[in-house]
């Protein structure tokens, strides 16, 4: 404290970005923004918002948030920037709770890892308003969640994916960037819809496969010596079937369409290994395997 | 070598367990397996052989081998323990040029991922000597293959199946416990076609899912941006399709029934998740991811 109040004209108190965020959703997404943000001192303030007190208290103990309000619309009312992290189907209903609230220039963005119907949502919800949304997807994420998964390191060197329509005003859309930046991510543009393209190939189809496997495994018979006998192989795959089941279902079902087309193809791709082997046709089968192998090593 | 010479009595020259063991095949696993016993003093000499000459040279300038000869049948002859380990589909001819070779002691084990068809095979071949042939199967590898890949913690705290039949000798199975146990592995025992069905779900499937996955991403339009995008969901769950081809052919071959019906399952799985997503019956979606998580998170 004492340095502060001596501080030199070198070192002046800079001005925050962001004089008060506020986060809606404490987890492992809005909580490590938060910490990222705090380790910058890029805001003034950092409040959170949320429907569970228990993670909300949780939150600010672990020094993620430094206040917060159960209720939404009080904790958005003194905000100059929004992030909304929470599960796609609770969108809507945030959005209500936070238009008549919000200040004329607050900047609201969220993380959503569909796009296309939460950028349908703000415009119907914020009307006017939605000039200043700005929607994005970090791709960054770990199987846990909650604020205890929450750190800071978790957007430095990943992709955060912004998809600004036309009507977004360039200052929002600046604003969103650079608080992004701060966190160490690298901003990239694109169209909703392409972006739920993209989406759906590399990241919901990997989840549907990743759940379905160890559903498939855990209705077998002999499971605990299944899953005594799996090896890294199980482990690196099934990973993500640990996610939060409620923000995948949401996902699934703002981005049905294209995910319903990957997992057709999926199947279809699946189904060309089940036929060779039923015909056993080693060399179709060996061909896939290099094709496969050769894909998977450029990528690495 | 002074310091050998001038042993006391008791620091002797200890009788190495194995005075000459001979690996065939010294990739990923032969080459680690040879690693691990060598740090153990566990054999006297260690000769190498197989197919490729400059696969053998690099294996012994990685001081993986002591020596080795590009005749399998002059290799052999000198060993007291030959590990087979080459795919699946060369244990055959491997089996063949060995068999003449064998001194009446020598027991032989293998590496296979697949052991019904190799201890068929190993009945058929060695005949009488096959009282001294045991079907192992270590639960460990990477996606790399080759001499270079090889390294001496690889099968630590792994488990490894050994799969002996009713003709089997305890003395030959006692050797081979024991020398997996030196690389730091625990050894199990069980029934070959047991065996294959585990196998056929913890790794098999996993394997065919991964290539099925990089397979369909490389055929799309937009492969270069998908890939740019894929985040560790992805990365975790292609890793193994960087696994080698030829090795996977041959196991898919040789444990054909087990995999086909574990792809039926598979898909039966991912077709449910596709059924409740096209219903938007997000109610069964959340319950699937629940239960799998749940499954999951028992795992680990």
């Amino acid at each position: 404290m004492h340095s502060k109040q001596a501080s030199t004209p070198t070192q002046p108190d800079s001005i925050p970005a962001i004089p008060v965020l506020c986060v809606i959703g404490t987890g492992l997404i809005g909580g490590s923004l938060s910490l990222a943000l705090k380790q910058q001192n890029y805001c003034g303030r950092i409040i959170g918002a949320g429907r569970s007190e228990a993670t909300l208290q949780r939150a600010k103990q672990l020094a993620i948030i430094d206040d917060y309000d159960t209720s939404i619309a009080a904790a958005v009312a003194q905000a100059d920037m929004v992030f909304v992290s929470v599960p796609l189907g609770a969108m809507s209903a945030v959005f209500e709770q936070i238009k008549p609230a919000l200040k004329a220039d607050a900047v609201v963005t969220d993380a959503g890892s569909a796009k296309q119907q939460v950028v349908n949502l703000a415009e119907k919800i914020f009307a006017e308003h939605s000039q200043r949304f700005v929607a994005g997807h970090p791709i960054a994420g770990t199987e846990n969640s909650g604020p205890a998964a929450a750190f800071a390191e978790l957007y430095q060197q990943r992709r955060v994916i912004l998809t600004p329509t036309t009507h977004t005003l360039a200052s929002a859309l600046e604003q969103v960037t650079a608080m992004w930046q701060a966190t160490g991510a690298t901003v990239e543009r694109m169209d909703a819809t392409h972006h739920d393209k993209v989406l759906a190939a590399t990241s919901h189809l990997p989840h549907a496969i990743a759940f379905a496997l160890v559903d498939c495994l855990a209705s077998m018979d002999d499971i605990d010596e299944i899953f005594r006998f799996a090896a890294g192989g199980f482990r690196d795959i099934s990973r993500i079937a640990s996610s939060d089941p409620v923000m995948w279902r949401d996902t699934f079902m703002q981005n049905r369409e294209q995910i319903l087309e990957m997992i057709q193809r999926y199947q279809a791709e699946l189904d060309i290994i089940y036929q060779a082997l039923q015909s056993s046709d080693a060399a179709s089968l060996q061909a896939l395997f290099t094709r496969a192998k050769k894909s998977r090593d450029q990528f690495v």
